[in-house]
């Protein structure tokens, strides 16, 4: 194996995964880094899992605090959650098995902006940080680190830890180091300073994680692959979600509100997100550039085009294909893709100030623009709000997308009352299905109502929609927003009961 | 009366309000000056009404889109309401003849975080800007003019309306000359660059506001007094609140959470906020700031008596009494006090970086958290949002203050689940009522269930909560965020149909 851990201290304390493991105490409030599942500990979290699940058979309770950058893999959410070893988590999840445990109220988890949680860490909301885990692609010779896939609050977990077990990851390409961009210009209130980023492009930091060698307690070597898995094709539901959007830039291009090359992309993760990637290549866009916070397949083909000028963000999610893609032709990728602490990429001041468009995927939003990003049915939540409030409120403009129904029809993404707010009417701007596209800036509630369920709501749901509006607006007491409070979450409750929303 | 127009081109154009209205068209969009009920023209509005009830009386359509700073008083929003004069408003009003209107479904009403109106406007949201009509103490020899005693968004209409309107109000102090700090180094995306204030009372524009002459249209004297109305004497249960929140703060400064100085204070407008102000005092702080919106009298008694080193607003609401106070000892105010423009006042990367302690009422909260700032019922709007969001999303911390009952107890003002959403579940820190403080922070929905309900509902409800909460978890189909979808919105139904909450 190639030699990757260069400083002769850090050296001498490799172990195994097993060993690292025996190190961590049950209660500990432990900090991972990852992010969309790329560049988490992929050893140490299985080690502690069957730790944990020998303490269990012996009547012994161990379970930690578990704080990342954002969704991880199995073998971390999924381990820990199996082993029943998570008692508090934060502030992102996709893991079907720790969901599960969330839902069934079995364990305690926070949904936070993936912005706050850095400075939350640093006000002291979450208690001692007593240790960190941090994959990395090498370690220098003065200790720093070469971040590996992602950087999400790495640098957080490892200024505040009281320890630091670092995994380094030789399947991580050491092709990496330099395309990290860590900024350590952040500070408490009342010592902030204005952040000096004006360009999505611009470096303002250094290329490496600064780490204090004394406060490592062990470096594990491994070799294994983030889950990367290859995204299905895009499909017609999100090709045509993904032209309205389109259509929509141009014609607000034409109208001079945005410029040609409109303004920094952040993007959510998925199928839709892939599809409007792919369609503003199809459409002819070119020089645009992203401020987002993961770096899909569809980026590195828009990059690779010319289609996108330079993309920062503070994780890769590739596919293995991807990762082929990238290695291929690396020193071009490493001139036009940055990666950034998420309490950069995601920070309101920076968001703001470049004007991101905002596009992310939701649950449902119901006929006044109230967004739920999160809860099916108001109470089990799925993976959690993510970065899309910190673009949404502080973008240019706040779009969310989604197919106007779900499990085959039997629920419509449109309804009368959201039955979770995670971006209230103040911060939507546009919303848009495979139906058609809502521009809700500079509307009343009613008004709104008539754009999203003319454009928005599914044929089959639409007349339901609108027959509620109606009664609402004959019978509401107050006609601001009208509702009738005894029916506006009924569709939820006969999905809940039925399966579907439909009377 | 003292010559105030020291412009021989605007000198010239001075008329009277009946004349100045006769070169308003309907259908026009119309920037007005105002901000909670300082520095919203006086007679021009009121000679359009008039105008208005005249065409409406001949069956003539008259009405027009009305866009201020934020409230304004029975002069602006209560005469155009009166005559039937308005077809939209926003971003904030509070004035009971326009809120009827808006309830009834008579007019639209836009309610908008404060610190997006400008920059939507810029964006082009609300169409093109035919007319602004701005207070202004005095009109400087260049044209320029001195603030009255409020700024709000009166440079971006001054920058955008094809047409300027000026009212020079002699009530006005002509001492106000150098108090305002007016910015303008914003920009449109892409152009932002970083805004350059780190300390609240940095000055990092100029004191008077930049317009066109020839785009004026008119210019109207008057010599008419703010909507001053003095505060009501602080009550038992606002002092109470306020203990709350003060013993809160001495314990975080205990824990070395924040500086003993505390951080800049951002505070609602009323009873409550008074009550907190006041009790900052009588605890022993020193040399606070304040960066927000508002200068009401309890800031002037902080400032005089060292309490408070600095405030940065965006108005004045000052009570006769407290206009007095500010005249008697004007210099030493002068030097203590800047007005900017509401843009900057609540700029998030402002909040952001300074780490504001965003103290604000609300409607309601429920049980996980989520606040309603704005509603009744779910369907009524009371008054807006205002600022809330800005300072609560990006702000350090984020309390919201209500007493725990309303209508002598008839409402509960915590409720199971919100029938509005303003503040969502992610942006809440703390939540004060006179019962006690509920701290959120790092808290999951369940514990923040349990927090609420104990330290915040008032013991007549306590148990009604309790027992939802109770049901909510045993019966709920997800055990994240616990509900009872068929009962969450089942008080205020109750509240509507029976005027009682109590079942």
């Amino acid at each position: 194996m190639e030699q990757r851990i260069h400083h002769a201290g850090l050296g001498a304390k490799v172990m195994s995964a097993e060993q690292a493991a025996e190190l961590i105490d049950p209660g500990m409030t432990i900090g991972m880094s990852g992010f969309t599942g790329a560049g988490y500990p992929k050893a140490v979290p299985q080690a502690l899992a069957a730790r944990m699940t020998a303490s269990h058979q012996h009547g012994e309770a161990f379970r930690v605090r578990v704080l990342t950058g954002a969704s991880t893999a199995p073998e971390l959410d999924g381990a820990l959650a199996r082993a029943d070893g998570i008692d508090l988590r934060l502030p992102y999840q996709s893991d079907p098995e720790l969901r599960g445990r969330i839902n069934r109220g079995e364990m305690d988890y926070i949904d936070i902006h993936l912005s706050h949680v850095a400075q939350y860490a640093w006000f002291g909301l979450f208690g001692k940080l007593d240790l960190a885990i941090i994959e990395a692609t090498a370690i220098l010779p003065d200790g720093r680190l070469v971040p590996s896939s992602s950087v999400g609050n790495n640098k957080t977990w490892l200024d505040l830890a009281d320890k630091v077990i670092i995994e380094v990851n030789h399947w991580q390409p050491s092709e990496l180091d330099g395309m990290h961009d860590i900024y350590y210009g952040t500070a408490l209130p009342p010592h902030r300073k204005p952040i000096p980023l004006v360009n999505p492009d611009d470096r303002i930091g250094e290329p490496y994680l600064r780490c204090d060698p004394e406060k490592v307690i062990a470096v594990v070597e491994t070799h294994a692959p983030d889950r990367n898995s290859a995204f299905a094709p895009v499909d017609e539901t999100s090709r045509q979600i993904a032209g309205h959007l389109i259509e929509f830039f141009r014609h607000e291009i034409a109208r001079g509100r945005i410029p040609p090359e409109l303004l920094p992309l952040q993007s959510g993760v998925g199928n839709i997100a892939n599809a409007v990637l792919a369609g503003l290549r199809e459409a002819g866009f070119r020089g645009l550039t992203a401020f987002t916070e993961v770096i899909q397949d569809g980026m590195l083909d828009l990059l690779a085009q010319g289609v996108l000028k330079v993309a920062s963000a503070t994780s890769f999610s590739l596919s293995p294909k991807g990762i082929d893609q990238f290695l291929a032709d690396l020193e071009f990728f490493r001139s036009r893709i940055i990666l950034r602490t998420q309490e950069i990429s995601n920070h309101p001041e920076l968001v703001r100030r470049l004007g991101c468009i905002a596009m992310n995927g939701m649950v449902e939003a119901d006929i006044y623009g109230n967004v739920n990003s999160t809860h099916v049915a108001g109470t089990s939540i799925i993976n959690g709000i993510g970065g899309s409030g910190d673009f949404a409120r502080n973008g240019f403009m706040s779009c969310f997308l989604t197919p106007s129904t779900a499990k085959h029809g039997a629920v419509s993404c449109i309804v009368p009352m959201v039955s979770h707010v995670d971006h209230t009417e103040h911060d939507v701007s546009i919303l848009v299905t495979e139906q058609g596209l809502a521009d809700l800036r500079g509307l009343s509630p009613r008004q709104r109502a008539h754009a999203i369920i003319r454009h928005c709501a599914h044929p089959d749901y639409r007349p339901l929609l609108q027959d509620y509006f109606d009664r609402a607006f004959r019978d509401s007491k107050g006609k601001h927003t009208p509702h009738l409070l005894a029916e506006a979450l009924s569709w939820h409750e006969r999905f809940v009961e039925k399966g579907d929303m439909r009377p």
